[in-house]
């Protein structure tokens, strides 16, 4: 495989008009409602949805433009790979969202948890099966990012 | 957006040489070790991703053809929406894995946990940060086919 095209299945209606609006950062909460509008072509994939507490939506950065291997998060003073990263710039601008699905209403899918902004395409949309053991779980450099700003808190406090 | 043509960063080293290989449906457990093999020009991106226990890994289903909106799958007698589904048979075919990394070599990640056939081309690699809330977690017409399948084998019993 060389290279894949695809297309839109529907695209997210989000509170956010703008990439600056979007919470980002260390302990950003994404709790603002927002709809997944699948296209009428697509409704019939959606059959069943409504027992899924949680989905993946995968999505395009249609707003970013090229790509940086390494760069500093917003929430970090050091710069990380890319793909150690959410960032947007990333070599196939592809993102990824859990949200929690909250009701379904024929080709909208009412949901909370966005952070993408209004208008962006919907490549996919999976239902979310399974946790990592909590135990197992280890967050890299963004475990120690937290802890460093946690430590000057407490400097300053 | 219209269209968004892709080209791989990578790609999967598998012991699954062909689809029929990769257990699937209810139950199964994906414990098999691989590598994601990231391509030269984008090794930089991997900078402190070994800090991470999990990964979220983007690829694709280049082996199927075509969708289906509906279908059965190999764990249930019932048909269900493709987006409610893992089927490959997806409008675009983007498959999602999580993964557990066990060390990096290079531009190479020794993995556990993969589902995908030997060479398939991996579009995006991104740090799984948190799970969702355990007691929110519903699984829709899975954990009902789990259970009448549960049923079914005390019936036997």
């Amino acid at each position: 495989m060389q290279t894949l095209t695809l297309s839109p299945i529907g695209f997210v209606h989000s509170p956010f008009a703008e990439p600056s609006q979007v919470p980002r950062g260390l302990g950003a909460k994404h709790e603002e409602e927002g709809i997944l509008e699948v296209l009428p072509e697509f409704e019939a994939g959606l059959k069943d949805i409504e027992g899924f507490s949680h989905l993946y939506v995968v999505w395009v950065f249609d707003r970013s433009q090229g790509y940086e291997l390494e760069g500093k998060p917003p929430c970090d003073d050091r710069s990380h790979g890319v793909f150690a990263t959410r960032s947007p710039r990333r070599p196939n601008p592809i993102g990824l969202t859990v949200v929690r699905l909250l009701r379904r209403s024929g080709r909208q899918l009412h949901v909370r948890g966005v952070d993408m902004i209004d208008g962006t395409p919907i490549l996919d949309v999976k239902p979310y099966l399974s946790n990592v053991p909590e135990s197992e779980l280890r967050r890299g450099w963004l475990a120690e990012a937290e802890a460093r700003r946690e430590g000057a808190g407490r400097d300053r406090a």
